[in-house]
Formats: structure tokens, C-alpha cells, sequence
């Protein structure tokens, strides 16, 4: 297989914090020869209710933290990220760099039959309404119905996954969307998928779940191989962790979304 | 009345968020003549789940940014700042410091009759342990009994004081401490009090809910009586409130904690 230069080189991943984790397992899946070097923003967590100002500053400084380790490609895995800062990052950038709103939108638009696509995120996410523009890029005829959730995330923090509460307030944040009879629901969010269980039992078995996770491995895949950028060589994946906070707690937290390997955590010192 | 040349300077504040107002509530109300520089650092909120490390870089960051503004005195209104940050502060900065720790502890010691003490805060406050070391201080045979409530803060946030899964939450969370027989509850997070009426409701009727915003507005009148730094100028207050984040949203949700007032607001921008 032919391949360039730059092949042996990590893909680098950010996200706000742990939630990127979700993606860093579906590319172990997919590519599994492939290093990662993967930046967790845990200082400044949570992004969902912070400005696309805000936002767009943090991603830039991330992106510049991953190039010092010469990564071949960047994935922003915060939806949050993806929604407010994709377009300045790729335009500012000299780097191949891919967001998780398309791949997601992609996949549910694939996957809604009756052309009623729910999507839950967190609040910037909703606002940006870049799933909605990105649904209907690819289908006109599709309708879209938002729902931020706050709360999600510090509830899968809390570690409250299929806990009492955190059902009431999926029945509460999702009754509107159900009414509308979806069939499809984007979990735009990459804390979301550890909430799979409470999230099926209150939409019930006909809606069909969609996290752009796996989605996107498919399109980092793919977008390697035009690139000629796949990875050859064979061996331990050696990833490495990067995180604005303390290590510590990363690590004993990243076992909820990786249930292992998380080895080498760094700590990065904003200048 | 004697006054130094410092005395017609505001008053620093600062707090990971909005929680902080109730603070400046308090000072309103203790203190109508002096003016206040309120600084919420909404771009890196929360703070309660980040590491010591963390938090002491961002409280020196807005220790100087208040400095800037020539504050007389500084009251750090965030538990977990105040927790993790305030010995290195007052270390570090020839201004007089404050935080909201002794104030709350030294109320709640004045409260209790049974000797049995409540705290719920942040788990970066519990785990700091001052609380319980202030109280000892002050009355070495009051039994402690903490409990991190980490989903307080996004409750209130999402404006769910009275709600049945606020209710629910808080039922578990205090479980515990409310089985141990307390007879005092210290509300160690500036954004307790607005769940007040759902925490009244748990405890019960005996148990008196303690927070340390009254009791820092006293400590903060004796300071200024001492250092001869009161102001004695009347007339309009003319707060300043500093966010790091984008100032609209700030405006709109800080209506919550002072119901009106809050006009002049900057965003101060990190070096």
C-alpha cells in the first residue's frame, strides 16, 4: 500500500474532556494500527453552555498542542467544538481536519425513515443549528426537532447512568421530541452514548439511536486512505493522553468510557 | 469618621460563575455605600470537580485582573477558591483577602446545639477538608459530616430550584447526613441557597441551613471598620461585573441571584 511521509504520524483527537473517549474507542475498533494522541480540555470542561468566542479560542490553542506532536490529521470529538469552531479551525490550519456534526447527520439521515430526526446536545450545540443546516444539505424533506439536555453530562459524571433521576429527566427533556413522532435520535453529544439504556427504554423500541462515534472512524478511515496516510506499521498503539487538569482523576474517570489502556496521561500547561 | 486613602475603592469579588452574586447581595444590602468589582470567571466554570493546581492559577489570574481595578480589599465568594486557593493568595498579594470558609464555619458553630454539623458542597471543597477544620478550630467537640452534591450546581444552573428530580437529588445526597442527626446544614457553594427551599424540605423543620453570605458581609464591614477603609461617599453604587465569557448570558442569568441591577458588564480577556 502506498503511503506518505507523514502515515506513521498519530491522529490527533480533542474534546472538551472524557467524552472524545467514546470516539477514541471506535478508532481502536476501526484502526486499530493507528497511534492517537488524544487532548482532554478537563481545566476548562464543560464547553456546552460557553460562547462559539470562547470556544473557537480554546480549539485553536488545542489544535496548535496537537501539531507540536505532529499529528497527521485532527478530529474535533466535541460536538460543542464541531459546531462553533470547525470552520475556523480548517481554515486556519494547514492539517487535515474532520468534526463529528456531518459524519452524525450522515448516519441518521441513512437511517430515518419516516424523515423525523430528534437531536439531543447540549445547549451551544442546539444553538449553532449546524446538525439541522447539515440534515437538510443532504435531504430537504427531512424534519428536525432539537432538544438541549444540560444535565446530561454532569449526570453521566456523577456516574448515575441508568439511575432513577437520571430517567426522569430523560422523560422530561424528551417528551416534546417524542410526541413528534421521530424515528431517529442523534446523540449529539459524546457523553451521551453512556446513557444508551435510560435514552432506548424512554423513546421505546422503534426510535433508532444515533451516535456519530462509529461514523466517524468510517470517515477517518476513509479520508486516510485517499490521503494515502493509513498507518502500516503494526504494533502497540501507544497512545497519549493530554489533559489541561490534574492526570489523576482522567484516568480513574476514562475506565467509564474505555474500560482500560489509558496508560500515558499528560499533563499540558497553558502559556 | 477617620478614612485612609484607599477607602473610596471597590470592593474585589470573584467566583467561578454567578453563584457569587448571592455574596454581593449581601454586601448590598450590609453595605449600600460601597462600590463592587465582580468578577465571574464564566469561561472556565465550574470549578468545584478541578484540581488545586488548577484553581490556585485561575484565582492569582483574577487576583491580578482585580487588581487592576484597585480594589482595597478582595473577598474570594467561591467555596472551592476559597478552599484551595486563599493561603497562597493572601501569600502571594499585599491586599487584604477574604474568604467565605471561616465566615460559614464560624456561623454554623455559633448555630449548632447538639454539636453535629452538616456540609454539602463541591467535591473539590469537601475533599480540601476545610470546613471541618475551621469548625474543630472553633469548637473541638462538634461532630462533621460532609457530602459532595456535584449536581447542585448544574440544577440551579438549568433553574430547577423547585423541581421534583431537585427534590429527588437532594433526597439522596443527604441521606446521609440527615440520618446522622444534625441539627445545622452549612450551604458550602454559592449556589445553594437558591435550592433553600427544596433543602428545608429534605432536612426538616429542626435543621437550620447555614450560608456563609450574611456572615461574609459582616466579616467584610469589620475589616473595612478596622483598616479604616469604609467608604463614606454616597450616592450610586456603580458595580462592575467582569466575565471571561460572553457578557449577554451572564446579564440574563444573574437576574436569578440579584433580581435586577446587573448593568455594567465587561469581558475581560486572558493574556
Amino acid at each position: 500500500m502506498p503511503t506518505s511521509n507523514h502515515s506513521q504520524q498519530p491522529i490527533g483527537i480533542f474534546d472538551s474532556g472524557l467524552g472524545g473517549l467514546t470516539v477514541v474507542k471506535e478508532l481502536n475498533l476501526h484502526l486499530p494500527n493507528e497511534r492517537i494522541v488524544y487532548f482532554g480540555d478537563t481545566a476548562r470542561v464543560p464547553y456546552g453552555g460557553k460562547s462559539a468566542q470562547t470556544i473557537i479560542r480554546y480549539s485553536r490553542e488545542i489544535v496548535r498542542a496537537l501539531l507540536k506532536y505532529k499529528v497527521k490529521m485532527v478530529v474535533v470529538a466535541c460536538n460543542t467544538a464541531s459546531s462553533l469552531a470547525l470552520e475556523v479551525l480548517k481554515k486556519e490550519f494547514n492539517v487535515p481536519i474532520i468534526g463529528v456534526i456531518e459524519p452524525g447527520a450522515k448516519k441518521a439521515v441513512g437511517v430515518t425513515r419516516n424523515k423525523k430526526i430528534g437531536i439531543i446536545a447540549t445547549s451551544s450545540t442546539i444553538k449553532s443549528g449546524k446538525y439541522a443546516k447539515n440534515i437538510l444539505k443532504l435531504d430537504k424533506d427531512v424534519r428536525v426537532f432539537s432538544q438541549p439536555c444540560p444535565l446530561f453530562v454532569p449526570l453521566v459524571e456523577e456516574g448515575w447512568f441508568a439511575h432513577k433521576v437520571t430517567y426522569e429527566v430523560a422523560q422530561q427533556y424528551l417528551a416534546q421530541i417524542k410526541k413528534a413522532g421521530i424515528d431517529t435520535l442523534i446523540l449529539g453529544c459524546t457523553h451521551y452514548p453512556l446513557l444508551k439504556e435510560v435514552l432506548g427504554h424512554v423513546m421505546g423500541l422503534k426510535v433508532e439511536l444515533v451516535d456519530s462515534a462509529s461514523e466517524v472512524a468510517v470517515k477517518v478511515q476513509e479520508l486516510l486512505i485517499n490521503k494515502k496516510l493509513l498507518r502500516s506499521r503494526l504494533g502497540p498503539a501507544g497512545h497519549v493522553f493530554i489533559v489541561s487538569d490534574e492526570p489523576e482523576q482522567f484516568k480513574r474517570l476514562a475506565i467509564r468510557f474505555l474500560g482500560g489502556g489509558v496508560k500515558n496521561v499528560r499533563r499540558h500547561h497553558y502559556v
